[in-house]
């Protein structure tokens, strides 16, 4: 692996590079909040499992998870729950549907979300948690959330990108009515999507995701801190189900042209877990016609070719 | 990484371990000649990147490739007619149904098959390469998968297992005059359909399956001869189709339980690539629901864990 | 055609065979006010052309239109709006999925629901007229739906089942907040689904159903004051599609046991028009597997027989 | 009803009228042979329950049968092994994808096709047939729709059309081969269908199938011949097929404009049953995008209207 000044010099090449490609691609418009951003944003981050975090870029740029909210999600009931309980509820399986895709659920005989990372399983997700934590849930998954990205001052949501999240929300809440009236859902609707909106508005940088993806690289032990996040086997569960399920359909092309298990939000981020080796993080808003980052996709698989992230 | 005899011991403790799961699933049943075979046959195969191959078990059992031949077709196609001649043929999707689903040919806009992985997209790689190649398709398909799997004899279909495929291939007609009917299959059915079911009857050895997967595993250039089969573009979309499309519905599982890019057939094998640092290759013929190796998959997540092959 | 003497004989035999009846088939559980109703009611009316109309059973049963409130909505809308502004909200074909179902409005390219008779289909009448007609919606609605049942004091929403659907219905918002997402449902969700919860919920007897039933068998013009309540080619369309879509995915079944237009709801009503001979209604709770009474379905085949109400 | 001069001058007018609308639409243009008729042929032809027989147009005009031959299968089916024995075969449901679907065969539990009147459907009462019937199965089906037309000299297969009709038959062999691999089919695969084939190409004119239409409107018995060619309960049965099934996803479009038990082919024919009244049909090439004659349509919407035939 290359070392602390080879790596700075690779992500401001790259950097260089890709912001070049910000013109391609629409930001995600369907979230009004999404749409204000500024598209010629880009930052990029790696994090060693030394412990180093390497920035490039727009590096203090902040944006809400979105997406990637789904890998913390997960993990946190994977923690909280177990690997069973969790599997009783979403399944583990590809999607060749959009994301937010509601016929499968109907045509499937159990009803369950095909896996956690479409909308319907982190729906299901969120409900889990807000049912068997009430009150406290989104402070534990906050916390939960800043302990796996190194943060020391503490995640929090941001209430704009939240409230205008919750307000056009037709097809999540169409997708959880559909899911409550056949069971999949037990917990309340309402309360459930509320906490799914919140997770969803998490505010990050490159830099903490970067480290996340890095937790999950190092066997669920924190590089920043030296903390167990997540077992060994519920690491091996995340980033098995990021490689097959992280860019929806794009799945397969994304393993082409990088190789490494990763998620991505419509916010333009994408999050990287290259196990053994390190975390990655990129942010670009505009987005592909499947709903993940232009510039991020290529400046990945740059990274991934010149650091022969996948062993060749 | 192990050196040679490390990794010869875990290979005949693995052996050793896994032949008794082998009352667990049932041989495949609905090829008449697969249903045949001894259940209780087990053999484990790994090439490393420096061209030693080892084995252990019962290392003399010779199988049909069946859906293994699927990643011989697809590399074959790449190297013959290019990335995109290929993929404007087939799709690169994860994809959420049986492989042998129809639905989602007349669902899908394009009608086209949504991964060279499943059996739809492998009979278009049959038909592209039986109209290009004509009279001598088989013979250069067999000289591509001699020289993948480093098999200096030459590898042969079995002929029994060929004629009771093609005489029990009701599904497959049907996905293949489907495709005809929209043009998704623009050459002859019968004759698609014919080298179709000689690829699937090529017989292999576990020994020739871990050479294969070395030599994607070492970036298209064979370990065994040092002649490069592959380039390293397509070695990458081959295992990155095998990440994400690999084992049918199960893909996801198994990245969960193995971790690295594989390929199964419903003779019992599985055959992985782990990039970068050796092939694998496992047989077993009593299979999952998901038409997987049972004993396969067990000896496949044990070795990931004791060499930590996807990295941690 | 029988005198009215004959008719009288002929429902008073028929109640009191299918009575017997009543113990088949299960009411309607999924809206708990449903659910209360006494499953021995059985109620039978006709409606002749000339205006008479004859009764027998539980004549003083009271219950909730429930779907056959769909062709009060279908032939408001058509009178009000016009065949080809009706037309460009909803389709005008066969529906092979369960009257709830969403899949087909994700698979359908224009995501349009199939007809006015399915769930889908009739929200978006709700919303049609709610959105037109702003507060006087339900006012207009009632009033059309008193002159055409021929109801003098005029029909009313049982408020009880009004509110018991209102808070049991997970499916139909999860309909309505996907048409919504999509731009099928133009008109606020919760005012539109509001207005199609009390048009379900309006109280009838089979007496005002039959005299619906004989007005549209009498080309729109009532048997009970003479007035036209909808014109002939209006007639033609609710009758035509209640002959294809009435009884949901057993509508064939009922065309092959009774033959004349009809429309069910899961109350346990049947509303039939016979054109240019009667109309017919029959109410007993216990419901088939498809959603429709065991005993109404079996009275009116007998009588279809009887009477030759299919012209044989 | 009219009398036989009056009707004989609605069909001159109608034939007057309605031949200019043959450039609209287009012939059937995936069986060759069809493609190759006169667009401009109209022939219509009206059967009485007394037993004559009006015709009007190119009366001499002879075409193949196609889909209206599903009328005769099943007819012949259901005299020949009864109604539980048919329908345990193919089920009673309207459907709304296109006559040529396969996906619903694989999204049912049961595999079943939803009715006998698409095309899975019929070829499994093809194969049903040719099963029990062995090699008099096609001379036994020609008898009976010889005596069901009326047609003295007998009907005969076309042999162009039924060789073009196998030789571009890709959709119809991937609905018989699916439907043999799971059993839904239980016969041969190329006898099945060609007995299919063999059907779907017997040659009639309007004449012919205005008697077939009368026999079904007359409880079952010719009004040519005065024999009992299906029983009271089998005409109800095929007549309700026909009113909900009977025009493919265009049938309730077929119900508000005609309002008549009906079925279709693509060589441009149309055949009514109107129970107790009379049989009707017509005749003429050009389709419109559901596959139904376009000129035969409106001509006979304006049939319906003017002699009542719904009733109203």
């Amino acid at each position: 692996m290359e070392n602390g000044l080879d790596l700075q010099r690779i992500l401001d090449k790259t950097a260089e590079d890709c912001r070049a490609l910000t013109g391609d691609g629409k930001p995600a418009s369907y979230i009004p909040e999404l749409a204000t951003v500024n598209p010629k944003l880009f930052s990029i981050s790696a994090a060693t499992l030394d412990g180093a975090v390497l920035s490039s870029g727009d590096t203090n740029a902040r944006f809400s998870m979105q997406s990637m909210s789904k890998v913390i999600s997960l993990a946190f009931a994977l923690e909280r729950f177990g690997h069973d309980d969790v599997f009783s509820k979403v399944g583990m399986e590809p999607c060749s549907e959009p994301f937010n895709s509601i016929m499968k659920l109907e045509m499937t005989s159990n009803h369950t979300p095909l896996n956690p990372f479409i909308n319907s399983g982190s729906i299901v997700m969120a409900g889990l948690i807000a049912e068997r934590l009430g009150e406290s849930a989104l402070e534990e998954v906050l916390g939960f959330a800043s302990r796996m990205t190194g943060n020391k001052r503490g995640l929090e949501v941001n209430e704009r990108v939240y409230r205008s999240e919750s307000m056009t929300a037709d097809r999540n809440r169409s997708l959880a009515y559909f899911m409550h009236s056949i069971g999949t859902l037990s917990f309340d609707v309402e309360r459930s999507l509320d906490l799914y909106f919140r997770m969803c508005s998490i505010e990050v940088g490159t830099g903490d995701l970067a480290v996340m993806g890095a937790t999950l690289a190092n066997a669920g032990k924190s590089p920043a801190t030296g903390e167990q996040i997540t077992s060994l086997d519920n690491s091996y569960t995340v980033i098995g189900i990021m490689s097959v399920c992280g860019l929806y359909n794009e799945s397969a092309d994304f393993a082409v042209k990088v190789g490494v298990p990763a998620k991505s939000g419509v916010s333009g981020g994408i999050v990287c877990a290259v196990p053994g080796k390190m975390g990655l993080a990129v942010f670009s808003p505009p987005l592909d016609a499947g709903g993940n980052s232009v510039a991020g996709v290529k400046a990945l698989s740059g990274l991934s070719r010149q650091m022969k992230l996948r062993g060749i």
